[in-house]
């Protein structure tokens, strides 16, 4: 029979793999929806909503886990730590399958027009917002600090992108009153890539405050 | 001496305390940012980056006492989720504050051009979300099921809102080229209200998990 102590570390590397299991499957929704709009086919985002249950039901198996891990091993210091942030996690992962399932509709409207422009920002970003995805969870299980550091200084570049793609929407919208629901809906499309990076950052921030036991969410307060 | 049960109350009534005091601050941003765009007066929110602040600080504060009070009490049962939720709470009411200074922002450049239209929708918005921000804290001092749902049902009311205010503004860009700029910014702002009401309903989801261990997330996932 396993020691506590084993049995304990079995549990956590078992939360864990839910954890890059769930980031794996949100990185494919991201993929699958920007490939739809891009190949405006929509059967290469037909997987998506399978996807979506499946990280719900993470989310709740990995917070029961984490409640049951507390109150039966009681962990102190790192380890407690560790399962709080682990619950955390996949609440930011949950929250990038629903950007993404937001991303589906308005690119449903969009496959059903003619296409307003060639699409290059848009899936530039949401490349970056899925490698941002990756390399916060790969942080967190390396506990590499400058992996996430990367992650949160990459959020920038996001930012500009969506400024960017704002501003030569409004121009296509001046230009001509038919593209306006059109911009409309590649606007917000990049506004949720914009979160689903934004969740990313979280993810990040929450992995070096786990490391460091420093909290960078809120530098300025302190 | 007080007993360490009775300590703990204490600590525990303490971490209530400081939810409280963040979801008041919040409100206050909500009305003081949503006020300065009916009124077109910018002395009206120039509390907010100060408020924010201290939303930030106590979230932070929030955060490091839930994790003394898990490592020194070990609590169980309802104890234990109560703090888990209660660093959960303090993390959607911190977004709540981010996504008021995303609408100051679309605030400052509209009330720097003419008004495009008599506002009726979006302080309407801001009320319905303001007003769920209160409720969802209620329903968790109170322990307040029915609150809660009620706080979850709402939210549809949101979501019709954000689509009627979607819905006039594309008809005034489609009409006037130069209203794009100012619609865009007015469809930001319902977009950050709509952001705001969901961090309300999932404070409102957990009330009504904490109270009932059931989770209302992903009914349908099981």
């Amino acid at each position: 029979m396993d020691s506590p102590q084993r049995a304990f570390d079995k549990e956590l590397g078992d939360l864990k793999s839910k954890l890059v299991h769930m980031a794996g499957l949100a990185e494919r929704m991201i993929d699958q929806a920007i490939g739809e709009l891009v190949n405006r086919d929509e059967t290469l985002a037909a997987g998506i909503p399978d996807f979506e249950r499946q990280v719900n039901g993470l989310q709740l198996e990995i917070d029961e886990k984490a409640i049951t891990l507390l109150a039966t091993h009681q962990p102190v210091a790192g380890d407690l730590r560790l399962i709080l942030m682990a619950s955390r996690i996949s609440g930011e992962l949950e929250r990038i399958g629903d950007l993404v399932i937001n991303i589906t509709e308005n690119v449903a409207t969009l496959i059903q027009q003619p296409q307003l422009k060639p699409l290059i920002d848009i899936p530039r970003m949401a490349e970056v917002a899925s490698k941002m995805v990756h390399e916060s969870l790969d942080a967190f299980l390396r506990s590499d600090v400058l992996l996430a550091q990367a992650v949160i200084m990459t959020d920038d570049r996001v930012d500009d992108l969506k400024e960017q793609i704002l501003r030569e929407l409004l121009t296509y919208m001046a230009a001509d009153p038919k593209s306006i629901e059109r911009a409309m809906a590649l606007i917000l499309i990049s506004r949720h890539l914009e979160r689903i990076a934004d969740h990313a950052t979280n993810i990040a921030e929450d992995v070096i405050y786990l490391i460091q036991g420093r909290d960078v969410r809120h530098p300025k307060t302190r």
